[in-house]
């Protein structure tokens, strides 16, 4: 007789393993954090907890592979302007503001609440304060690959010491949540020198290295301009590529730069709804998965987007290549699903641990609740989950075997107290913009 | 001393009018189906029922513009496909056996139910056995457009008789929920004659004309090749064009075919998620803006989106055309919400008495609930509504001045019941599948 911390019964599981297996009216058993059984046989199993799905979908949690978690205080802050406007006057001289590490605090915690309700189970970051954020990830029990960001351009952003950034490396080498990254901003706002040390560092300690690339046109003039090459092609002439690299947005790559990044086994990450939104442009996704590709998705962050919701990627993702590529056969709904957890696992480089449901798998999962009329009538849990679905229809989410989210309420957490917290943020914010950002 | 029948107390308002008037902290007093009062001083009143809507959003209902309310039986049924397989292989060959006065009984139901919990409190609809779905609406207290979708090109559709159709029109001539209209399915399926004879009859019975336009490429192509003109061109070419035409899609016109429209004074629907997914193209909605064509927004069938959110159609518009026009500054939070309230309201014809909060129209109202992560802090409640909010934000809905939705449960409706019968539907549809469509 087997013992579970968790069994889950009567779930119609999507596993998202390779062969993409399923199991309807499936049972799921946890012991610690790992997935221990999984099939559609009842086990001989006793379980201290056990969580009756009703038949409702349980699938990976999603991943969230590029997010700036910290933003949340400056979601809808400012909308609708030209991207330098928004920079210059507005997103720049707020984070030199009020990135402090209290702020961040908050801020990180409230995204994390948010990715948690719309089913996300480990995101990958890049902003400031991460030791902050590392702590909310232990206090609320989700897991991370988090890093903080590098520029030695000028900007005007808050850095921490170098000091700081090692420190945050070594502290959290073997965590059992976190991952540390290397988080270089850009090749436009990184040193050749800079970039370089990264790569070692990488190198060295078998870090992840997460940077955005060619995000929009003008920083690829930018780089054109200043070596006549590529940023992607740039940043393999000094041999910073390889299968460490996540790749963030690639809106505008050649066919030369995809084969470069293929090459160099580099993971991608695209965010669609910012890149709309802020006016960067499409990036060629279904090309870049014929190339061979593994390309993922991420929310960028909530003051590019507004929300961290992956459903709303997933969805934008597979219908609008349909209609760029006048095909509606092109990309399909188990393939975008796909792109919101395994691939994500892979371009982050944990997908040896989280991304599918696999026995010895992490158990980071999520349950959706299908009982909706939008989810009504049930064909294909594939089709709803990307054509239907949105972050509120998440029920239950487990990461590292823990529930941390039932039946939309956390377990241990105090939602209303940082939605106040973050209010006495704005409150400022709000005084500050009113007073001309003076 | 007035007395409300209900008044609505710490309220942020958005009007939606004019003027864009809001109102910080108001009260909405609203007596019978009509909004009586409306401001930010507290009005000497007793009301029957109070709402303390605790700053939460309120603003007009949503008016999907157009819809197939009772193909939420075939939704997620067939996806993925090229248009021709899915239609005449999927579609129709289900349309044709499972479309009945009975199954569009319940699946109408369905999408009305998804419509009220989405924020939708008008819709314009096209499909078959219009009269059951009035009913559902008048038992459900929806206000909608309904007409009976008349083909006479060979299609593997119901078809209802003339018979039907005139009766509908007869019954609901004077309704307080129903507006009866004329819906011709396109140019390409309908003849020269059978148009003429619809546009005869709306200009006797003063009835809106719902019809498809210039949807996708190949329709383009088929009217071009049949008369040498654009779908438009032809249209306007047999005098079919005014200002109770509401134009759907609109995918694919020219600059001559917008200045018809325009001069016409011809209404135009967009649904941008069904055209996406349909490769059927994307509309130059902000070149139809600027020459001054008001545009609304549907969320067409849920067999071709697949749901009927009109959050998402609002979200989609605004950020997609940034990225098309390389212009982040293209289109805006509050015109988009204009797109999804009041010119829906307009493009169908009955902004005299919804599509904005004003004292005089109809009481057709929602509340969204702020209190969530992802509408935490508030700095612009347009731009939260816009880019951050979706359908399951809606917790009270009030229409023709009755409480319909209560902190996101129906006060006098059995959407469990409805559920239930779908999904006897659905395993009928299921097993016809299984049985290869025979």
């Amino acid at each position: 007789m087997l013992n579970f911390d968790i069994l889950i019964k009567n779930a119609n599981i999507l596993t998202m393993n390779s062969q993409m297996n399923t199991f309807e009216n499936g049972f799921i058993g946890i012991e610690k954090d790992k997935i221990v059984y999984l099939g559609i046989e009842k086990p001989e199993a006793t379980s201290k907890t056990i969580i009756d799905a009703k038949n409702n979908i349980v699938m990976p949690g999603l991943i969230n592979a590029h997010t700036h978690s910290g933003m949340t205080m400056f979601r809808g802050v400012a909308d609708d302007l030209s991207l330098m406007n928004w920079l210059n006057n507005y997103i720049w001289p707020l984070e030199d503001k009020f990135v402090t590490e209290k702020n961040i605090k908050t801020a990180s915690k409230l995204a994390i609440a948010e990715m948690i309700l719309s089913g996300t189970t480990t995101f990958n970051d890049m902003y400031f304060f991460t030791g902050v954020t590392a702590e909310n990830c232990k206090d609320i029990g989700m897991r991370a690959v988090l890093g903080e960001a590098v520029i030695d351009f000028p900007a005007s952003v808050k850095k921490t010491s170098e000091e700081y950034f090692l420190e945050f490396i070594n502290e959290y080498e073997n965590d059992n949540l976190i991952i540390p990254s290397i988080v270089p901003h850009s090749p436009y706002s990184c040193s050749e020198g800079l970039l370089k040390r990264i790569k070692k560092l990488s190198d060295e300690k078998n870090l992840p290295v997460h940077i955005h690339i060619s995000e929009t046109t003008d920083e690829v003039k930018l780089i054109k301009e200043k070596t006549g090459m590529t940023p992607v092609e740039y940043l393999d002439s000094i041999n910073f590529l390889n299968e460490k690299t996540v790749a963030v947005h690639c809106v505008h790559l050649t066919d030369n730069d995809m084969n470069i990044l293929k090459n160099r086994n580099v993971g991608i990450v695209n965010s669609p709804e910012s890149n709309l939104k802020l006016a960067s442009g499409i990036a060629e996704v279904p090309k870049m998965i014929k190339k061979g590709l593994t390309v993922s998705l991420g929310t960028d962050g909530p003051a590019s987007n507004n929300n961290l919701d992956m459903f709303e990627e997933m969805s934008l993702t597979v219908k609008i290549h349909k209609a760029l590529n006048d095909d509606s056969t092109i990309m399909n709904a188990k393939e975008v699903l796909r792109m919101g957890t395994i691939n994500g696992a892979k371009v982050i480089g944990i997908d040896n641990i989280t991304g599918s449901l696999e026995i010895g798998k992490k158990a980071d999962l999520i349950i959706i609740d299908i009982n909706k009329p939008h989810l009504t009538p049930m064909y294909d849990p594939y089709s709803h989950l990307t054509y239907s679905a949105n972050g509120s229809d998440v029920d239950t989410v487990i990461i590292n075997g823990k529930i941390i989210l039932k039946n939309r309420k956390f377990t241990n957490f105090d939602l209303d107290k940082v939605m106040l917290d973050i209010k006495h943020i704005s409150n400022e914010i709000i005084a500050y913009k009113n007073n001309g950002m003076k």
